[in-house]
């Protein structure tokens, strides 16, 4: 059986991980590290799990870490993963990281929104993880650069469009809209439950982070520089997001043509659900799971296409994401682990 | 003391209405109408308010009504003001309606978006009651159109910033995101506890009644047809809407010009608020309040102005606006009844 | 495989039970009815399983209905189930219903708080299933009485206490607190998003009809009559039961006793948990989960146990209890197909 | 104009009494201190005041500070209360400290509970602010100790109760329920959105410092010891407070002798409501305000007496029964300031 170990397994995107892998049919989780947590039982930290997961958090040692585990998965925030990840892989691990350390090839776009790379030479072989998107780069890779929550929900129905040229790739705004987790569990008046609750209010207006990453990706797509506009908001919520993404359309069409461009991309990835005809995605419907719902509405007065796509944040958008990366990479179903019957409510 | 009154009084609409104008110094509360509780003390139904507000609901009568009061506030779904309207008009009564049927110039528009007009001749008098926008037309007004809550939010960053040319109005995005009680007191799924918490989702994508609203005073303003692009969204939360506007700038400008536009246009204006810069408006600062804060930010890159609204759809959108209306029908300072102190959470 | 069915499928018990039946890797769900809904598949009645449940629910018919399954769950309103359970036991079938139609021994406790029985003879068989204390009587049943929610979160940690004597049983009061979801899917008032949430109440106090439930299980518990005092509130938060239990001590004692006593009572049952000392169950521990969390603190100077217990209503206090019946009856793991790993958040 | 001033102006309770002092009709709030804003205008602290409350905050200086002010309200954590009121005392200045240091009358109890008394000296003359209670002596007072929220949720309905006999106070357990404010703004896990939300908790289980302030009243008011059992709760909402509290009677009574018990003792006293047969109270009737809302019911077969009672944490938990002293010692309607219209929702 596969071992599978966590850096930095005790923040929220950390226990989603934990969560998932500890149930996942194909693979063991066999270490798990913490730095503010180290010695302590996990179900010391998250007692929900009690009697579940009860092994104990180590302070990360690059070598005893190593010598227990085959995949490893790193949450914790950039910048620290381009210092260990060398040495993962020149122990000849394979790496899933979620921070965005390794989410670019363009490092100087990576350096302007974050600071210096110290593993510029890794970012060549490392690919990004949107799993559907990348599929075949992601069967071979050792290094994954694990996508953002925010890119996920946007890209994921925007290539198909892209690829098939319905688009003004220069007319792209993406609202989006994210549950409190997806702050972290870092303490910050933001995440008071009395300063976020009854509140609803965008941050990071057209200068979030998130932002350059779809660009790249997008110019890629496109194969020439796209620029968009990106608005994340804060809803009074745990985990979910949904974004709303306006675009010109490039020629006239219609629902069906839009819904088969969408669906035949997506034929044989169970994990990006297309909403029946007048209906649209809800956050609640993709609560603890790892889909992707995807509707869509045509204005055609202004001849614009509105996208809106909802996932939870902490599993595509971040651990579940994760694990359909590692089981691409295992060769198994890339939804074993990830299957468990969504909640109606 | 001015005499009030409020036919259909027990919504949630109607219960802010019933709040603000008991508290309110210069006039006086003498009845109210409800076909569901007639007959019952108002603190009987609202039991926040008991033994502070102990009117009883009585049965619309129009004679009777009319005879206790001198100005009237219509809280009822559409189509049922129309029909009373004219005899409340003929018997000299100021009539401030919180529903679509008096705020359309277009007639046409109305009955596309609604049903047939029967009260025609009245919508030439009725003045459209953004009191900012419309605030000469009001004082003098015998009917007023209250108007819709997204409408409010939508307009009242847009138009000085139309006036002063700054934007190209056919590129107009609105990205609007509301609390559950913007949906009124009825049964229904939407709004079941368990359906609305830890949920987020569009609704009438590009369908919605508030927008051929939005686009006549729109049209009206830039003297030629206006469509726009309108996406609702519900948050879960009880109070509270925010509008994320999208639209293309007309020409290079800057933070300040921009701030200049729209502070200088609402100088007198003391409930629409600029937030300082770099900040942005949050649904809780304006709970339980009338203001409307507006902030702002240049996506410098695509020359695209992004603006943020906020109010509360229970207050300037809806019953703290027709208050503010009848103030200023009266002659008295807009903010009469309406300036209780913010609360901090 | 055996094959179950469920009458009743589109309440919010019903989906928790679709729910989990669909990812039962023992049993297979192959009939559902809904009168409401009948004809529709399921994904179209709840969203979030699209593509994962297409079974299309059906008018409820005995004999086409029995021909399907083997075992069946009932969720619908008292009263209709002991309408059908005759025909169903007479044809061979087992039967969970989650009803109180068959929780009684008593015929006229049941009849006092509910409606007069029609199908008493089968009272005498039917089985309280409230799992881990009559895990032996379940075990040959044909016909479960699933408990409420309330006394599961009450009776657990009494019953080992009460068998060993450590308690007054007169002086037992049970302060119980609930998620919405505990008041159903129909359309109501006290369910309606603005008035649930930002709110705490009490209801039905001292008046909730599981109370002579409970009274029912501790009376033959402590072989004479037991009288309890038990007042229900609704918390602003969708699933999730808490349960204060107030009960002077027969002994001086101290919390290694009262734990031990606990502890190896439910030794071989794995849903019901232990809280660590000076740590407190939290409904958000078992959410999504058939757990029962307890813990308890001795308030030494009145010589008085507090006991809290926490499950997730919906599951171990519906859906998963049933289930867990289920896996009993069949003679498997009580845990199977329940023991999916718990959310951190 | 009586000139009011804060130290310690901007946590919750501080941005409370803010907010009503500034819309007070009769006082003027001329000086706010907080060491972590100091220099800062109020309403770049809570952005909802914005042009509303404009005042800066000081750093706390004794002379200056004493030079603006007539009555001082401080809103500190317990012990720096006590250090600085001797020094406002003998500037002849009247305090109502909210803090826990001038709630005793016993100061074995406070050090017990608390820390080192240094200024036992006033607790003499200091008086308990109860203000419905000790409305007389807070009349001459110069120092309050207003009470905790708690204490004021459990007393306000047991004091008439124990005056006339009804209970027996050897009974007595409180069962409370809090919204998150009253953890205030400080961080920690426990106010964390993500942590809070979707969760209900015991805390502190017969440990909570406000059981000793209950007693102290409660054995003053009996004349003899009093011990009682009370468990704190949090619950996923901003404001309110409800406690359900168990007492038995001593004899037998009825719902109408118990309702006119209390309701003769708060005859005058408009900020006591008792609810109508048949219904309880809901924190959301009282959110905002500063009433508290009492109900109950008889446990007849268990000769028990229930009591609910209902405040907002932050009014009639905090600022709002602080400012109700400042109107008591004022010689001023006792409501002044504090009669806003409750909102419905």
């Amino acid at each position: 059986m596969t071992k599978t170990g966590i850096i930095g397994a005790t923040g929220y995107a950390g226990a989603e991980l934990v969560r998932i892998l500890s149930g996942h049919p194909d693979v063991k989780l066999t270490a798990i590290t913490s730095r503010q947590y180290a010695g302590m039982k996990y179900d010391s930290i998250y007692s929900s799990m009690a009697g579940v997961v009860t092994l104990a958090c180590e302070e990360f040692n690059m070598d005893s870490f190593c010598d227990k585990v085959d995949i490893i998965f790193i949450a914790l925030p950039h910048k620290i993963p381009m210092e260990i990840v060398p040495g993962l892989i020149k122990r000849g691990k394979k790496v899933i990281d979620l921070s965005a350390d390794f989410r670019f090839k363009d490092v100087l776009r990576y350096e302007k929104y974050y600071q210096p790379h110290t593993a510029k030479e890794l970012l060549k072989e490392a690919v990004y993880g949107l799993c559907e998107i990348y599929f075949d780069e992601i069967k071979n890779a050792s290094l994954i650069g694990n996508p953002g929550c925010y890119p996920t929900s946007v890209l994921l129905p925007l290539v198909p469009l892209l690829k098939e040229n319905f688009i003004d790739i220069n007319t792209i705004i993406a609202d989006s809209k994210s549950g409190v987790s997806g702050a972290g569990r870092s303490l910050s008046l933001t995440a008071h439950f009395c300063e976020a609750n009854e509140s609803f209010k965008a941050y990071k207006v057209a200068g979030h982070r998130h932002c350059p990453e779809m660009e790249e990706i997008l110019s890629a797509k496109a194969k020439k520089p796209v620029t968009i506009t990106f608005v994340p908001h804060l809803v009074p919520m745990t985990r979910g997001m949904l974004t709303t993404t306006y675009v010109n359309l490039l020629k006239k069409t219609d629902s069906k043509e839009i819904r088969n461009c969408i669906s035949s991309f997506y034929a044989r990835h169970p994990f990006v659900r297309i909403c029946p005809e007048n209906q649209v995605p809800d956050t609640m419907h993709v609560r603890g799971t790892n889909y992707c719902d995807i509707g869509f509405k045509i204005d055609e007065r202004n001849n614009r296409l509105i996208i809106i796509s909802a996932i939870d944040n902490l599993v595509k958008g971040a651990a579940g994401q994760a694990v359909q990366n590692m089981n691409i990479m295992l060769g198994i179903d890339e939804t074993r682990g990830l299957n468990n019957i969504p909640f109606a409510v």
